[in-house]
């Protein structure tokens, strides 16, 4: 079966993949005087009295908004808010699927920062969680950071820090196998577009000391004063020591190599320069940045991908289902930098101790209870 | 049971009134690979490639926005979009339960219209339809106007236009039993607020030839020099002749009253003024113009409420679900003046003549079949 016509028939078939439901039963003019007048005038009065039972009384409290302009659509680039559904409806199958929650994908007719931010917080009373999606960069930095300033609910950015998040888990788990510990690593993130800063941002907040990131230009240093403005604060605290250079001058002596980046880029020879039990985690999609037999060829001990016809995949949908019902459940009014790493962790804490190896350092999306601890893990450290 | 305790228990037990599901299995990574990636970048590629694709492979062609500012709810009046969620919410419930429409409430945290219009011109691309709700006057007016002009996909204010969809459906069969002709007869409509100008247009859309609307100021006269902006063109159209006078003058040789207004207004003894075979559809909830009794009393042939405990129940249910099913099948891109007469035509002939009697206009909400028939009645007129 080739999943792409698959894909196509199914969505056509039933069209689309999300549908709305009624929990109430509508059977008979009681029914209906309950679910809509007069009934419904003392549900809204309790919550015009008290704002806060907004929350008690309504689908808000389990209602994610999966929010796009269509500009950054998967590997396709900017095609707009209608190309975009397929991909939000999926998410919010995935949401429903893996953690309950009722998602509802909405594709805005717009590119403009300032109205984006303007018309997510407009809709934002019905919703209990606002989870951005493939919004490009540099745009969907200062609409995650306003909309968490500015709404009362989380605001979470999936693209940036869903995969951050794994891979922090991923690196967990891999420190576990080479008995390293994270404040002694260096990673190297190739990749610098939304997901390899918030990758390198999550790594520092988690207690990594030494993070280089690379892009197409090379290592960024904060000396170069060639450096794009989004650039400039990460290289500020990563390459504290102002490396220059190639990625293969990176990977010189690191740990860890973290790729969000492009196909075969990473030569099977560097990986012999890099530091003993090097891990390379290569998640170009769909070609990773090394061919993962080529990766264990060059010596690499653990190599994860974002693919899952290999070991230790690397997908972000072991993360957003769970930290939104953690989130919605502890009705937290954001998703704090402690409680992505509490995620992180709670992804690494599926695989016992007695189970890792290093074909297998985390979880199949599959696998039974992930979201729960997830959850529990987010809910925690709220 | 009191409905108003068993709304707030129900509402709270479920967490509020409607949930989002995902209408595909995801229970393998083949399938999560047709849901989402890789797989769905074919249908986002297949609808970035001819737009009008989405209606081919998304939920839009299935989906409402039931959107409001919370501004006018119920008997409520302005309190707020938090407040007003659960009747949106109970809004999406029907459309489901009686046309298999999948409808999201959404509150706007805006009562500006100039921002109200933004930010549903900005949601439009995942919906098939808008359903405004519960905005006030005179804001709907220019709200609804503007985003039927803008937008290409079909945009209903049911505050307005549904109750005078179902009056109008009342009075076509009113006239069978009445054998009067719709060029014939006087209406009187009582209330100047959107429902009672909207039934106004309604009916001279119809082919009524003459209607006096009144307001607390007594009937709108266009040579009124006091009239607000919004009464000074329905005055142009209703009451011909410019007649002054109260609601008693007004109810003088006409041959059908329509109160949109408030309880016991309307004086059992005027009743005997009006034409024969005067007709009484007596709405203001939820204690109506009339008490029913007294109006068949004070020689009422017909009378109609907004009440389920009264014969003749007048209730938008019986319109929004058929006609927004009938609009979304037919993908048209208005609900125009045609498609709402033929919406009232549909629901008149649900009672088949020989069932027809003064306490029988109207089909039940629960009657089998109803929005199918307004469903068809409205794609037949695009």
């Amino acid at each position: 079966m080739d999943v792409k016509e698959e894909a196509l028939k199914i969505s056509k078939e039933k069209g689309g993949k999300i549908e709305v439901n009624s929990k109430v039963s509508i059977e008979t003019m009681e029914d209906l005087a309950i679910a809509y007048t007069p009934g419904v005038a003392a549900v809204s009065s309790a919550i015009a009295e008290n704002i806060e039972d907004v929350y008690t009384y309504t689908s808000k409290k389990n209602l994610v908004a999966v929010i796009t302009d269509g500009s950054a659509v998967l590997g396709l680039g900017n095609i707009g808010p209608e190309a975009a559904i397929p991909v939000m409806e999926g998410k919010a199958a995935l949401f429903k699927r893996f953690a309950n929650v009722d998602a509802v994908p909405i594709s805005l007719d717009t590119q403009d920062t300032e109205e984006i931010i303007s018309h997510v917080q407009a809709i934002a009373p019905s919703f209990g969680g606002i989870n951005l999606e493939d919004i490009s960069a540099p745009r969907c930095f200062e609409i995650e950071r306003r909309l968490k300033e500015s709404l009362n609910i989380p605001v979470f950015h999936d693209d940036q820090h869903g995969t951050a998040i794994v891979v922090l888990a991923a690196i967990y788990n891999a420190l576990k196998l080479t008995e390293k510990n994270i404040e002694d690593v260096r990673i190297v993130v190739n990749g610098g577009g939304a997901a390899g800063i918030a990758i390198s941002k999550r790594l520092l907040s988690a207690g990594v000391t030494d993070v280089l990131l690379v892009d197409k230009t090379g290592i960024l240093s904060s000396n170069d004063a060639n450096l794009e403005d989004r650039h400039k604060e990460i290289a500020e605290v990563t390459n504290k020591t102002n490396i220059h250079g190639d990625l293969h001058k990176a990977l010189k002596g690191a740990d860890i190599f973290v790729g969000v980046s492009a196909p075969n880029v990473l030569k099977k020879e560097w990986i012999a320069d890099m530091n003993d039990k090097p891990v390379i985690f290569a998640m170009a999609n769909p070609e990773p940045e090394i061919n993962p037999q080529d990766a264990k060829d060059g010596g690499a001990f653990i190599v994860g991908t974002g693919r899952s016809d290999y070991p230790n995949q690397i997908n972000n949908v072991l993360a957003f289902p769970g930290i939104f019902r953690g989130a919605l459940d502890a009705r937290a009014t954001d998703i704090t930098d402690d409680m992505q790493i509490a995620a992180a962790q709670g992804i690494a804490s599926v695989i016992p101790d007695d189970e890792l190896t290093v074909e297998n350092i985390l979880p199949n999306v599959f696998t039974e209870g992930v979201s729960d601890i997830v959850a529990n893990s987010v809910k925690n450290a709220k």
